[in-house]
């Protein structure tokens, strides 16, 4: 990625071109507003979550999301048997592992996907990510309160304890396969003031991952649109409510000529 | 309908000053969206899917709408239960078959709702129509891909078959009972950047339903009314967010003096 | 309560410096617009529902909101696991008894949680409680039709009976602990032309919970500020979307300076 920014623009073409379909298995809080900010992204949002359909459903899929945000038991298993069937044709899984460390159920059930599936990209916030790569965190219902280690040093565990790519959210973004790792300076404090905010960055993460194999490349340039947009909503919302609104408007709107000179995307390593 | 429009205006009042209680066994992407847009039609939502109460809670209601967006089992189950007590009431019964040719899974529920209840009205796309009429149809998620038919004979086919009305929305809305076709021109491409508009047709439709008998007329109205309301909401909107949101002002705020001249619907066959 | 509004004010403040997690078991129509409407109040949301981890979330919770509005049988289980494990540890629970009187499964589902639970606070409309505190009253779906009693002896002897902080809704919004009466005046009529306010309504009172132990206290600020906020909202509104929209950003930002003139609040008795 030598100039970051003119990949990023030219995958956000590349994704509105194809309209990929994404197949998302996901909480009960966000299953609206992912679908919408899946469609405003460029792609084509399908919900199932049936046992009996999954993987049928994920077949035609370019991606597939497995949030755990409202898990239970049975969704679990439906995350596992699409999950089997996304590996098996090559369908890269978006993983967001909502309130890992919060409760048991919510740790081992994403720790069972991490290790029963093959995944792609796992996107969260610190104390989530860093619970799973084995740091102690700290968190309080689905907030991160504190992690004894910085977002580089969890992302890299993670991303080589699973073999995955790690996006971790936050002030700045920081993304690692391992060995790269590349951080996004876009977004605005105004996204942490709307529910399931982060439930739409994994969305429209797993949007980008439909079109671009190379996962890093991909979240990077996810969070890095998704994040500009975010700051065009805030410089228009009067508040929370109409910040979710503008958000769309905003990622539906954005232009190449807005994403190259807005795209702060870094990366090092190789 | 010999002057669709004022039929369509006088419709909208009668059912605004009814207020009927309509239920929803829905998806639960668009549970909000749907119970929402069934207020700015002019009447009550309820959404209740618990197989306990469904018989107890339609026998209140003047329409039922069973929408499989996100279809389990267990939901299939409840909606039986509910379609029953609904037929032996009169209680006209609205289906949307979301995805139906997507997965077996819902090609059958929705082929068995069709062949176990008496069902009044199908609001679907074409493809989703098409499947259960008998054709060849391609879908992706929930998207409608490509039909070897035209909306018309696929309407007309679906009615006969099942003894209902059915309405496949599209650029055109094209609704038949088998012998009249009624085709409405309202509408606008926006509707397609926000997901559960067409769950929201139905749930429209399900209100008109529940205040006039003629189920063709019902859900020409309906969806004329709706798609009115989609062109007033384009005409002030930035972008998908922002669209959602007129889209809700606009149905709330339809005068008769907007859908008389603005309602353009054309009825053939008798 | 000498001073109602200045009350009000401070609580409110007091909200937003704490920031406490509010845990919710509640239905799937409001999910997101009840977290976005606790963010907006000054609280984290967080929701939860699988047996095996409810009890475990609501440990670090300030308040727990069980709202039954699309309740099932297994829901109602684990609202019993959640709720022992709160008033285990003198965490204050706030009931939505949605559509109460509607079905007998939310009749006797409702009254199984005020039994088998301490509950602090119940926040419904005059029919719901009514029915619950043992008042004949007519219900259409989740609508109040007629109550054979007015609110202010329904929530007191709905508080007398089952030793709790009674809040029915409406055009006044009255609150008792069976000896005290607060009186609410704020508030405007476009709330109804929104599904859900309602729901919001217990959601900002469980806020409110979270950080004022006199629940009587707590619930009558809370409705006032909400009321305001949707005052507030409803004068920049345009028809139900707007208005929704607008009552997240009104809450969000409501000063002190707004909330002591503003906030309505009439208590009497001791």
């Amino acid at each position: 990625m030598p100039t970051p920014a003119t990949t990023v623009a030219e995958l956000m073409s590349r994704l509105r071109a194809r309209k990929p379909l994404v197949h998302h298995i996901t909480n009960m809080v966000v299953m609206n507003e992912t679908a919408n900010i899946t469609l405003c992204a460029g792609a084509l949002p399908v919900m199932a979550h049936a046992p009996e359909e999954v993987e049928e459903m994920v077949g035609a899929a370019g991606a597939l999301v497995l949030n755990i945000g409202t898990l239970t038991k049975e969704q679990v298993e439906s995350m596992l048997l699409a999950g089997s069937a996304a590996n098996a044709k090559g369908i890269p899984i978006v993983l967001d592992p909502v309130g890992a460390g919060a409760t048991r159920l919510r740790t081992e059930s994403a720790l069972r996907l991490l290790n029963d599936l093959k995944i792609a990209i796992v996107r969260g916030n610190i104390a989530e990510v860093a619970v799973l790569a084995g740091y102690e965190a700290k968190i309080s219902g689905v907030e991160s309160i504190g992690v004894a280690a910085d977002a580089e040093n969890v992302a890299k565990r993670m991303a080589e304890k699973f073999g995955c790519v790690a996006a971790i959210t936050g002030k700045v973004d920081v993304v690692s396969d391992g060995k790269r790792v590349a951080k996004i300076a876009n977004g605005h404090a105004m996204m942490g003031t709307v529910t399931g905010t982060g439930c739409m960055a994994t969305a429209v993460t797993a949007c980008y991952a439909a079109v671009e194999p190379d996962w890093l490349v991909a979240a990077s340039s996810a969070l890095a649109v998704y994040g500009l947009a975010g700051e065009v909503a805030a410089s228009k919302a009067k508040g929370p409510g109409s910040f979710h609104v503008e958000l769309y408007d905003a990622l539906a709107g954005l232009t190449e000529e807005a994403v190259r000179p807005g795209a702060r995307v870094e990366v090092s390593g190789s």
